[in-house]
């Protein structure tokens, strides 16, 4: 079958590998579309940074590995025990492998679990034809939701996860700074909570366009004091929750400034550097700066359940490329900017 | 009656003023000792920072104002409707004037309040022979916990509000960096909710001895890598809570590395520019920085009855000077290292 092999720094090639077929406990599935996540880009471009040179002490595995951790797909076959899935269901993959025995996975957050491993990392993932994953990595996707769309629920699991961390209900406020893939799921998250005071702020025309487009109301800090405003609008009390989903000082510096007392800005960024970050801003408002990463179980339900209830939205945002030219179209537009979010088609 | 005046930067006065008379609903009391504050300093060397020109929404006082926050007496008045406290009750004052209205006053976190003032800054304080403060200003001091100890209560329920910002328990291991007044605090106040497990973080030799003397246990971060020590300790396993009393970027930077996910570090520290922050630390493990400022009844409470249990111990690190001397060995000695902690006694 063909993949997308990765060998490291700038080293992708679509290769004919050997089928996997699927050992006790795991599921084998035919892969409809597979997300370029900006993790994949960090690893093409700067890596090897996740896949390891080593092998991974809970997958075995370590480079070459075929990448793709954000994927759907319909079962092909299950292996001995499997009882979750069979033949035909159409299913989205939550691709974490966790230790189970460590502090965080004995509280239920495997989602920092001290060994983590990831399917499309550290074992071979979704941009090939078919790959074989455990069990309790799969959710049923129902009938109604297209496999394209369910090929985003892994980000938008993300998004929703960082959403929870913000403490907010349907009468909250909050700002989401960045509108890029994970800015846009946080503010359908939001939306889906039943969030309405929502802005969003991002510097760039384009991708403030691309939001609008699906119903957000956006900023531009770049022609707007954006603290002042809020302050002005909200009479001085800040708002109940900011999102940094830009990893940028501006937006640290002017979300710490919007925040209500004792609210927290949530992290959803990777940030290459320290920040310089006004803390005096914390303190004086007992305010926090939340990190927050991945997902759990729950997001990936909550993210399934929104999706089938019309929350979600992919117009203009989001496009399909063949698996022969996930590099053109694929990594070098995501890096050039030429498009927000892509899949890959493995079947082309 | 004597009192110190402040008039603006470093321009504090022994002056021989009025003495106070309760109004209904206030209270009278004789100053046993007032401690001089960080904030203090700041505002006798930069200031006036606190201490307002024009008149202050909720006291209605303006510069020149009685200096001092720390404070404990004997209560020698009360006026029309005070039921609370009498004459001859030995007090400490928690000094925080409140509106009442916000929504930080109507959820009960009045050290937020949108329009906060301070006894001592905002109306005249506590070093002066005689102040008068408001009737819910006042806590009872046990018999047996001496007024030279009580007027400490403030700092340490500073110390102690960032405490119980850290959600600890018994169980838990926690780092403090800084051993300056707040540091002392944490250090008992953490002891005092049943933590064994706890080092204090500090460069300065001097610091080091005097809470080691108290019976800390501490790291000096110029010799040892603690980021390395600890990981080693707990076998990878961060700890549950670490505490910035210190406000410096390597502290920051320490303490994130050395926090177990999903973890808070406690910021109780001025800050007086943006800090370098590794916020991808709070984002790869869910760690949180989390502000806090000032206290509320339940701290001076909790402060109080602790004392009452014997947890507090003075030796080595506070001192008293008389108001006449309150520049050259109280505000002078502070600034230059010399002495850690001084509580003036207005009597001398």
């Amino acid at each position: 079958m063909r993949a997308a092999v990765y060998h490291g720094s700038r080293k992708l090639s679509i290769e004919d590998v050997p089928e996997p077929s699927p050992d006790a406990g795991q599921v084998k599935v035919r892969v409809s579309r597979n997300g370029i996540c900006g993790t994949d880009l960090h690893e093409y471009y700067d890596g090897p940074i996740f896949v390891p040179e080593d092998p991974h002490p809970l997958t075995g595995r370590s480079m070459p590995v075929v990448l793709g951790h954000e994927f759907s797909g319909v079962v092909t076959e299950t292996g001995k025990g499997v009882t979750d899935v069979r033949e035909g269901d159409h299913v989205v993959i939550e691709p974490i492998y966790r230790c189970g025995t460590c502090r965080a996975c004995k509280a239920g957050h495997y989602n920092v679990c001290a060994v983590i491993g990831f399917h499309g990392l550290m074992a071979d993932g979704g941009m090939a034809e078919y790959t074989v994953v455990p069990e309790n990595q799969v959710h049923r996707l129902p009938d109604r939701i297209p496999l394209e769309l369910g090929a985003l629920v892994e980000p938008l699991a993300v998004a929703h996860h960082a959403a929870v961390m913000g403490e907010v209900n349907g009468d909250s406020t909050a700002l989401v700074y960045g509108a890029g893939p994970i800015g846009i799921g946080l503010w359908f998250a939001l939306r889906g909570m039943g969030l309405t005071e929502i802005d969003v702020i991002e510097p760039s025309e384009t991708r403030r366009a691309s939001i609008e487009a699906l119903g957000a109301r956006t900023l531009d800090p770049t022609a707007q004091d954006v603290p002042a405003l809020i302050a002005e609008r909200m009479n001085g009390v800040g708002v109940d929750a900011a999102f940094d989903a830009a990893g940028v000082a501006p937006a640290v510096e002017s979300a710490l400034q919007c925040l209500g007392e004792r609210r927290p800005l949530v992290s959803v960024a990777i940030y290459d550097k320290p920040i310089p970050t006004p803390l005096i801003q914390l303190v004086l408002r007992e305010r926090r700066i939340q990190g927050t990463i991945c997902y759990t179980h729950e997001d990936y339900q909550a993210v399934i359940r929104l999706m089938a209830e019309g929350h979600y939205d992919t117009t203009g945002w989001v496009d399909t490329v063949p698996l022969t030219a996930v590099l053109d179209e694929g990594f070098e537009a995501l890096r050039q900017g030429r498009r927000m979010k892509v899949l890959v088609d493995p079947t082309r």
